[in-house]
């Protein structure tokens, strides 16, 4: 089993190669000790200031029973300064594994395509996260307490939180809704659309990787783009990776070797066994997949502060052409992992426990070990990683040790479609040609309403971003045709809605 | 609030006017004391003998939450008599509220169409009933044991079922689905078409009353249909029944009255107090409701063993076209509900506390007192009914009195889309005109593929029924449409599983 970094943990605990060992490696934005501010003052925060309401619905803690008759506070974010009433469209975000105010300030395109809509803004945060915990600090207690944690409650809860805006909201009674969202929040949006097509009509599915299920797509095509990432930006960038695990298993074998690590790489704990060993070695992993989903064409603080094309940054240091020594190899490795974690100059050390800004929590872990199987496996030869198959017997097992849960490795495919979703309608599928995650999504157009758009130099959910003038064409275009269909669904609504 | 008659006896008791008064006059199918076989020898038992294979499939109890692990034998019967191997079709029977063999022996039309289609036919339990129990006998002991019951889990359980099926026998991987089903079934299957799309190529919903919501259709339809029946099936035979409650009040006054009522009904149980009138009033009301659901054109056993246009022989005794005393009008009422109960003559005194062959348990509530919230009303003045309104809150009161459950008023629509429902497709929804339940089905079309067919002087789910020499022109093209819809689909779906 392998691991696939995402900013959606569930699905990068789904991927984990060895849970005991990947669980350090984990990281999740919704644990950052500080709130996110958007961008930090990098350039691509070119877009106004933003400004929004914050309000709170009181939502069914169980809306598949009736035993658990409780509710809780799911917060939702509105924008409507741009609003056209009445019957003006509702943009509304599928609020993903995190606090809702990051994704509502990552997600520069809404804010940028609202005037033009004449649209309100609504991000819904999903349960289980931010501030819209079902139990309150017993939220995760207890497995008990998270059985209501599930892609079907989250979906129920959108749907229903618009039911009531529409009936309470004066002028949004007829107002269209789209549904957007990004990675796990995209995955969201389509099943949105195809579970509750009378609540949306039609949504965005940016990056959303809805094939990444069992029997559904090849479990190594994830790793392959990784891959493919560095082995364009920059030369011998891949095949030094490649080389870089044995290197670390020859030099970590002696202490001397571990301290040598320890120092090179600044690590805050050093290496004190083989086992540390694969630590380092999953947390690089993790880094270079990490770095393939951000790779993006500017200066971004997306997961990290990152110059622009990061990957071409860090393969400056891996470009040895000619054979070299492990160390002078690791010595490159190290200063690669420094790019990631270090562009800025302030960090002190490295933690291989944490990547990108956040740390490893047990809250994502149910939705991998339940609904969200993704099988992900790497052969070491069309990837730059070392061989690891899928097994999911031995990922059930784990899951059922940890959490007295074994996940339903058909479920996904049963429940929202598989392959099998041409009779649906109104998604658009948007895919970044540098997002590992694009290997599980939606890269053909399915039917006249069911399309894809491709960002052949677009990371992950790059199109969802605030625009840059550093921008390649690709992206400026897929926004285009994403407003275009937008238009196209709004209109149709209002064709529809004035029907006698 | 009122009570409308029905098989589906969720609805029965979401309808219940005055619960605690309805109790008595509800019945269920399920309850029968002896397994029910097929129209016992009645005429319209046309059809070949039926043969099936049993089987039981280990189901999750529940399908949207993983703490609760385990699972129950989902019953289901299997015919592959006609089935053409290879990928031959297979109609699906989405149970209702009932032991499974009593909807395959009830749903002729399927045993009559698997050979022209080459069909297998499959007859799915619907949990909770006849022997797919989840917690055994414990099923029912508590709201705890009962918070599975919902109609998603129903949805969840077919689905999942039947990617077993074909993932398991040979010769079915490519088989296309059709959902089949009659009443609450129908609505099952609409629903289950509207939510797994990717499971059922298209559904038949017969009979199926999915906009009898709060909202989407007078609440005083359903009670003018069953008035109608009655006044275009004899002279005054509506206006009689509307003047008999007030003739019931007048009599049930005196105990000499109530003596007379309960000798002139040949009551098992005498009426003592004016309370007990009250329960005979509901009683007959229910009666009238299921003679406009089962007013076939022929000899039918179906509730009741009843004679060929039953409410037309009940209204026989319902003629009188001048005043007549109270004693000569309840003389009529006697007689009249005599046909319904004791058409056979072997029955030796009526029963109030209990409609058709069955009895009320307590076991159908919750579907009403939880999703299924299906308003009723009468004015007297439309229908021949006591006038009742409609009152959500008093009945939310009763179920939260009873269940300690309220019924969510707007979840299904929310869930299963109202009125919104013309982004799906494939659906074929069938009415009768005599049916009451027409009042809250679809009876237009919605789009090409969502069809509306009304067969004028068909009842509950006519077109369900094995054919018979006596059926209307109506349901015979009823039924001739439909097939022509499933060769559609099903050579729709050959095309795309043939395509590279």
């Amino acid at each position: 089993m392998k691991a696939g970094g995402w900013t959606a943990v569930w699905f990068r605990a789904a991927a984990a190669c060895v849970l005991t060992l990947c669980f350090g490696c984990l990281h999740v934005v919704t644990l950052k000790s500080q709130p996110l501010t958007r961008f930090g003052g990098f350039p691509q925060s070119t877009g106004p200031p933003i400004s929004y309401e914050t309000f709170y619905f009181g939502q069914k803690i169980d809306h598949f029973g009736f035993l658990e008759d409780g509710t809780f506070k799911q917060r939702y974010l509105v924008a409507d300064k741009h609003w056209q009433q009445p019957g003006g469209p509702i943009m509304f975000y599928t609020g993903n594994e995190g606090d809702i105010t990051w994704f509502c300030n990552n997600t520069g395109f809404m804010w940028e395509i609202a005037e033009e809509l004449g649209a309100m803004l609504v991000f819904a945060e999903h349960r289980y996260y931010g501030e819209s915990l079902p139990f309150g600090q017993d939220s995760f207690s207890d497995s008990k307490h998270m059985n209501y944690l599930t892609s079907e409650q989250a979906l129920a809860d959108f749907a229903v939180l618009i039911q009531n805006l529409k009936s309470t909201l004066p002028g949004a009674q007829h107002s269209p809704v789209i549904a957007v969202g990004g990675s796990y929040g995209g995955m969201l949006s389509a099943w949105f659309r195809m579970k509750y097509p009378n609540i949306v009509i039609g949504a965005l599915a940016s990056s959303a990787p809805i094939w990444q299920f069992p029997g559904m797509v090849p479990c190594g095509d994830f790793y392959k783009i990784v891959t493919q990432d560095f082995a364009k930006s920059g030369s011998n960038c891949d095949a030094n990776i490649r080389k870089s695990w044995k290197a670390i298993n020859n030099v970590s074998s002696t202490a001397s070797g571990l301290q040598w690590l320890s120092e090179e790489f600044s690590l805050c704990t050093p290496l004190k066994n083989k086992n540390d060993a694969i630590v380092l070695k999953n947390w690089l992993q993790e880094t270079w997949v990490d770095l393939a989903m951000v790779d993006y064409p500017y200066e971004a603080n997306f997961l990290q502060p990152l110059p622009r094309w990061p990957i071409q940054v860090v393969c400056k240091y891996l470009g040895f052409s000619s054979t070299v020594s492990d160390y002078q190899l690791l010595h490159g490795v190290s200063q690669a992992a420094k790019v990631y974690y270090n562009y800025t100059g302030s960090t002190s050390c490295l933690n291989t426990s944490q990547t990108a800004t956040g740390s490893y929590s047990r809250l994502d872990l149910p939705g991998a070990c339940t609904e969200m199987v993704m099988p992900m496996c790497t052969d070491g030869i069309q990837d730059m990683f070392e061989p690891e198959e899928w097994n999911f017997q031995a990922f059930s097992d784990e899951c059922n040790a940890m959490f007295g849960v074994r996940p339903r490795a058909d479920w996904a495919d049963t429940v929202y479609g598989g392959k099998d979703i041409a009779s649906h309608s109104n998604i658009i599928f948007s895919n970044g040609g540098l997002d590992p995650w694009s290997a599980g999504g939606v890269t053909h157009n399915i039917t006249d309403s069911l399309v894809s758009i491709m960002i052949p130099d677009g990371a992950h959910h790059l199109d969802l971003r605030y625009s840059n003038d550093q921008d390649p064409a690709s992206v400026r275009a897929a926004r285009a045709i994403e407003v275009k269909y937008f238009q196209k669904w709004i209109r149709e609504a209002e064709k529809t809605a004035s029907k006698p």
